[in-house]
């Protein structure tokens, strides 16, 4: 199979109560490609300034990820900056440059088209929309979205949510959409708005699945070395697409297991600044970590 | 086997965002007691004024509870009233009265010294203590404790803790007595003061357990009727140890059983204000969500 993520690429500056890093390669499309990496070879659209270093570029196709997608426009890349409180449930945004990515207009390479899983990261719905156009007969779609998008573009994004296999989202953003301040009838709510299945993230409390399978809740994997949350959520996605789109048993058992493998590794991200940590895993440690939190949950 | 529970009998006054109640039955005694009945007769031990109504003590002992140990002194029964946010994982006291609960000096009766699993519900390390030096033999001792005692108690309470089986504490209170704010490391850390298993409660999000088999982590049961989650705690407690006091098989399957089973009855007390839920419950109702929340929980 082949799994396809369209999303951002940029230069994260972060300070964490454990230490700060300056402007390391981080967007969502780097986090979700990396995590997905361990699973299957993941093809990554977006797009970076004249100033984004040949050294990135390679990280990432060391990393098995096919970058053929990944464009260079005019002009700078996409940088955030922003810093976590102490307890590193919260942080502030103290810089954002769209840069580059603020005109992006995803054109999918033609061998890209025939991607089979798909992952639409943070971005307007009106983006997200144009690009699956693009994709000619994808068997599981994916995408993110943010409270930016359900204030300001909430009819275009109910106008996706029916064409999509999965809506991921937090609890605030669930909140938002739904109006339910209780997660289960908020998750609930957000799956009669279209998505066959949503998956809600409760950062360092794990997440809950909804579908037709009903609920499947997980716990985050309890790491003692959580020194920067950024990315948490992609590598999650990343985990869960990555394991799908090698894993050919039926479901509903794989979207769980895919579940299990996103919080894994999500949970390897975490306990390094950047792509520090994730990048430098393999296959055998995430398999080993998956059986320590299967024991962790088992009564 | 044995259950004693020493602590409150109080008179609730709760306001959540999906109605009131004007003094309800409540108290850690009263939610720990009435969790704890639907696996043995727990022994209750406490003290309410001289306006306790008979109607109150009728329910509890109709809830399979031996309230011989619960005296009657003059003066007022322990008063609190609370106002719960919109989201219900904060909430504000508006007042509390001890009333005769501040002079409660408990004296146990005695055929309740040889209890063999003993829960000293919140209240002062010290009086703790006092309870624990009346139990002739005690297999297995949990306590309860809260950010009063860690601040003003503290020495008191590090006397207490190598004294204990378990210590159930909740994150914040973790972060206060060991200064760690990540919860993993937070956990370990409560254990090496003492006790030998650490119930470190993450309310809505669930709970973790720290013991010599290594970490146990559990999801909160999603409940789509969260009204009033007063008392959840305590309600968690009482269906580990009546659990416990009610099952014989080998260790340390039994605590993460006795864990999924609190963590059931807890879901249970919050979708009804006070104990209206709780104590119209069934063991048979019990273990059916308990079988709804392993599926929930396995992948």
């Amino acid at each position: 199979m082949s799994l396809l993520v369209v999303g951002s690429v940029a230069f994260d500056s972060i300070e964490t109560p454990y230490g700060t890093v300056d402007e390391a390669l981080g967007g969502s499309a780097s986090f979700f490609a990396c995590a997905a990496s361990y699973f299957t070879r993941p093809r990554l659209v977006g797009a970076v300034g004249e100033d984004f270093p040949e050294d990135h570029r390679r990280l990432l196709t060391t990393c098995n990820i096919d970058t053929s997608g990944l464009v260079t426009l005019k002009g700078k890349t996409f940088r955030w900056k922003g810093r976590y409180h102490q307890d590193m449930n919260t942080r502030d945004t103290l810089e954002v440059h769209l840069n580059v990515f603020g005109e992006f207009n995803p054109v999918l390479p033609e061998h890209f088209r025939d991607s089979t899983h798909v992952f639409l990261a943070n971005g307007s719905p009106v983006l997200q929309a144009g690009v699956l156009d693009q994709v000619t007969g994808p068997r599981l779609v994916l995408a993110d979205t943010m409270d930016l998008w359900i204030t300001n573009q909430r009819r275009e994004l109910l106008q996706l949510l029916p064409r999509l296999d999965g809506l991921l989202l937090n609890d605030s953003e669930a909140r938002q959409l739904t109006g339910e301040d209780n997660m289960v009838r908020a998750g609930h709510a957000v799956r009669k708005l279209g998505p066959k299945f949503v998956v809600l993230k409760k950062g360092e409390h794990g997440a809950m699945l909804f579908s037709e399978d009903g609920i499947f809740v997980v716990p985050a994997y309890p790491s003692a070395q959580v020194v920067d949350p950024t990315g948490a959520g992609d590598s999650f996605a990343g985990g869960i697409l990555g394991y799908l789109d090698a894993d050919y048993s039926p479901p509903p058992g794989r979207l769980r297991r895919g579940m299990a493998y996103g919080t894994v590794v999500a949970s390897l991200t975490v306990e390094g600044f950047g792509l520090d940590r994730l990048k430098n895993t393999q296959r055998r440690e995430i398999d080993h970590r998956l059986e320590d939190y299967r024991r962790m949950m088992s009564f």
